[in-house]
């Protein structure tokens, strides 16, 4: 999978993705991310790329022109119309689902606003998706961009191990996860739960799902609509929302 | 305002956050914003922080103590206890509303996790705040706190210029922003809406206020359960709904 992100910040894309495991995938060949700096594209002697906007009210808007270009030139190279994804708070609230969609793309072009937008007019040339990261205000489009794209990548195959790939259960059967423990046994007077030294997998799987049910109705019940749910699990959903145990605290409710 | 970032990819997170109005805030002395390696609280040769989780499982969890040590160390430098917000899919989803909140704080430690999570004994004692950019799984911690920071920042008195506030217009009355549009006044034979050229300040308001109404129509209709409307607002939604023109694309859209 190609990334290729339209920005005024390239140094900034790039040195914030090279980290862990994107950068590792990267040098492996199995995703690259190329960042073109829209200012490369401006007409004129002092690289200015926004202007006022029509119609007057504050901030600047990016011109129409350099964004184009900039796109145009990419497509050039690669010989082929590609997804073009605009991050705007204007567009769709990304979620996992989105970014198995787009991880399915060999190429993908994110495009990244600052000041107050982008001119409309390119908007409607070039853009095939609008999407924001969430109901929330940024100074410009590269985080969120780089947030989809860590996203994205962690979904093309090779990119996570046999080991990472547990990372993915975060929303498995759309349930929140269950507390993890690791060494030592006894940290600060607080022990590990009993269950997880008994060495007994039945009962282990039991209680961590018992805890990801717990989670996510103390925390997120809006999840719970999509989860998918067997009859074990909406028996024990019944009994502690009857015993009204739900809203005690996670400590206690291991002993359930 | 002080961030504090526990990470274990300090150079990430401070070069994904020196650009633009963030990196000018913190030259003005506005806000700073400080990484930690959690891997230099480690007591073990190989500055190792991760081991298998008990009760078995994939991927594996950071342990208790570096992260504590780590957290410890930042309370004493400021003698203080401080909110800690920890980047978990478990947490509330982040909104402009909890921005505002945060905003308030003098410091801010925001705590990053990576591989399967974190030692719940930890997070038990030193986190007060779970939070979550959104329902998708990222590699760690790192890009949602930056993000978080990003907005956060924003809000800060100073930051922003007068010019650069106007951004914050994109959740104006909670309703999506309306299209802007800059030099030249044609582009690639599509000129810009003759309004915006027209000097008529009552008349631009109204065409820019309708724009946000049919986007947030068209977009995100669940943002107008919570939008600031006024009659002349519902007398328009019930307009364009009852012609069912909010299927349109904005281009027609735009002689309404």
């Amino acid at each position: 999978m190609n990334f290729h992100v339209l920005t005024l910040f390239p140094e900034m894309v790039l040195s914030g993705l090279n980290t862990s495991i994107i950068g590792r995938a990267m040098t492996a060949g199995l995703i690259s991310i190329e960042a073109t700096d829209i200012r490369d594209y401006a007409e004129n002697k002092h690289n200015r790329v926004d202007d006022y906007p029509y119609g007057g009210g504050a901030g600047m808007v990016m011109q129409p022109g350099p964004v184009y270009r900039a796109y145009k030139a990419l497509e050039e190279k690669s010989g082929k119309k590609m997804r073009v994804v605009y991050m705007t708070p204007q567009g769709q609230v990304f979620n996992q689902r989105m970014a198995e969609d787009f991880s399915k793309e060999d190429d993908l072009v994110f495009l990244c606003g600052h000041y107050e937008g982008i001119d409309e007019r390119v908007l409607d040339m070039i853009v095939t998706d609008n999407v924001s990261l969430g109901d929330f205000v940024l100074t410009g489009g590269e985080l969120a961009a780089m947030t989809m794209i860590d996203c994205i990548s962690r979904l093309i195959p090779g990119v996570l191990s046999n080991d990472d790939s547990a990372q993915i259960e975060s929303f498995h059967d759309n349930l929140l996860e269950y507390p993890q423990y690791t060494r030592p046994e006894e940290f600060m007077g607080v022990r590990v739960p009993d269950i997880l030294l008994s060495g007994h997998h039945a009962n282990i799987d039991k209680w961590r799902r018992e805890q990801s049910l717990i989670r996510t109705l103390e925390r997120r019940p809006d999840l719970l609509k999509e989860a998918v749910l067997d009859e074990n699990d909406r028996k024990f959903i019944r009994k502690i929302t009857e015993d009204k145990r739900i809203d005690i605290k996670t400590d206690e409710n291991q002993s359930l």
